[in-house]
């Protein structure tokens, strides 16, 4: 069973020292943590990075969607940024190829930060101690404070996020046994299929496939008006088809699927099943299952408040 | 000067050990810390008391007036935190005797957290892990998950949140100076009666003083249908009376005033000079205070993000 899994998975690494080709630098990690959970990155200078990806609660916000400037609600639930390192790309349909893409996209949703990149770069620039961090984490660029850069150091600070050391690492490694239950679980998620969408380091995360392959859930687990990836490559066969989640963590970050309707692990596990895998899953099935999963919680990484600098006389204020 | 402002002034103490005649002990402090930081707290599963007390951002919000649940407005500027501890009471106009009592106010103000007792007991009641560390908390109590209790946790852990070992206080323990302007500044706000209403630990929240003494500033910064203190006693000479705002890291809390209006320091001790004392402070004497204020700013909390549990089924959703 060792065997098999190791094949099939991969545990997650204890260090990540670059990103996307880029490189993670204690000066870039430093900045990219202030930047983090930064409110003055959004109009309102309420909203950060971390009131959605929040590490208290799984590096997601725990609600069915986003909700953002104005109390707007976001189209889809929001995806963990704990070991999003690892994902083939980001976003639900996969829009964004790395984590700095990614990270400028809700710093410019209308319904989430609703800034503007002219904006985070005069606020950013109004603030000496921003001004020299730059500096320090960009030493090459003539003009280091750019929207870009923002992006690029939350991008080295999120690469920080990772889950090492799950109770399915140790497996992996022969470190630690799975009881009964776990094994049957992991046994169940290989031979009915589940490992044809989740596999590799974050058991998902790392290619696309249509929700609802053998039977298409409900309208209000699936709505009819969010089509998906379809959205990203104007492509028929791309319609409803989203990025596998990737599982772990999953137990810290209900609630699930891209809609966030179900509140539930097993009720997801059994959908997931007969929407699948074209399998009704018995109870007995859907809790090893759910056992399995619980394995894949990992250690939570331990992140410092940051203490931000203060504005000055040039700083944008909240709008 | 040294020996006049020990006589006005104290210094932060480094650890406090009982807070309100409650004791501050270390299950109560680690309870406390999830507390502050836990969504589930507010209606939406959105809102936290970190999330307008902030200590990223001097333990307060850095925007005019907090915004809450449905992205309602506040009245009043969010105050810091931050050695709240020190105040002799809690809120603009002191309705709160004491940490706990004020830490009930915004979980249910239905343009904050918008929650009920009733509910944030049955939310904490429904995670195992939150009864057993009521239980350790408060061994003494038959039922100890209750609201009561979530805010003496809340309470103990914000006794934490202290600022010691600012310049200020490093002068008036001799182990420190004071530059040139900034002794100026300290003599100014001596002499010219400053420390009327700001002395003490926290150069403030000892007592309540009307804004306006002499000259009442507009009605953008004074708005008249915010009578203060009033509303607690419903006495006329408590119109407009609100408790002195503590300086403490006055120079991380911008804006300023309950009203939030003002994002200037400078322009506050201006507006400060004449409509409480009745002088026209000079640009240079301006300066000389502010340089003084900023010796206020103390070390601040290094807080860790706290991992919370997750959920049951029994755990309510956000509404």
């Amino acid at each position: 069973m060792r065997d098999i899994a190791n094949a099939l998975f991969e545990p997650i690494p204890s260090a990540v020292t670059e990103a996307f080709g880029r490189p993670v630098t204690p000066e870039r990690v430093a900045l990219g943590h202030k930047l983090f959970f930064e409110p003055r990155l959004s109009s309102s200078h309420i909203i950060t990075c971390h009131t959605c990806h929040s590490v208290a609660t799984g590096g997601a916000d725990n609600v069915s969607v986003a909700i953002g400037h104005g109390w707007q609600k976001g189209p889809r639930n929001s995806p963990t940024v704990l070991n999003a390192v690892f994902n083939t790309a980001q976003f639900w349909d996969g829009r964004a190829s790395d984590l700095a893409e990614q990270a400028k996209g809700p710093v410019q949703a209308s319904v989430e930060m609703n800034n503007t990149p002219a904006r985070v770069e005069e606020t950013l620039r109004s603030i000496p101690q921003y001004v020299a961090e730059f500096g320090a984490a960009f030493p090459d660029d003539a003009q280091p404070v750019t929207f870009d850069n923002m992006a690029r150091a939350i991008e080295a600070f999120e690469t920080t996020l990772v889950t090492p050391d799950a109770r399915f690492d140790r497996f992996l490694a022969g470190k630690d046994s799975l009881d009964e239950r776990e094994r049957r679980g992991l046994s169940l998620f290989i031979d009915k299929g589940c490992t044809a969408c989740h596999s590799g380091v974050n058991l998902g995360g790392q290619a696309y496939y249509p929700f609802g392959v053998v039977a298409r859930p409900g309208a209000e687990i699936l709505p009819p008006g969010d089509k998906g990836r379809f959205a990203v490559t104007n492509t028929a066969s791309d319609e409803y088809v989203f990025r596998a989640a990737p599982l772990r963590n999953v137990a810290l970050t209900a609630p699930y699927f891209h809609s966030g309707e179900v509140w539930d692990l097993s009720e997801a596990v059994a959908i997931m099943g007969s929407s699948q895998l074209g399998h009704t899953l018995d109870a007995d099935e859907v809790q090893a299952i759910v056992a399995f999963l619980h394995t894949l919680t990992g250690r939570q990484p331990q992140v410092e408040v940051p203490v931000l600098p203060p504005g000055t006389a040039g700083t944008p204020r909240p709008e």
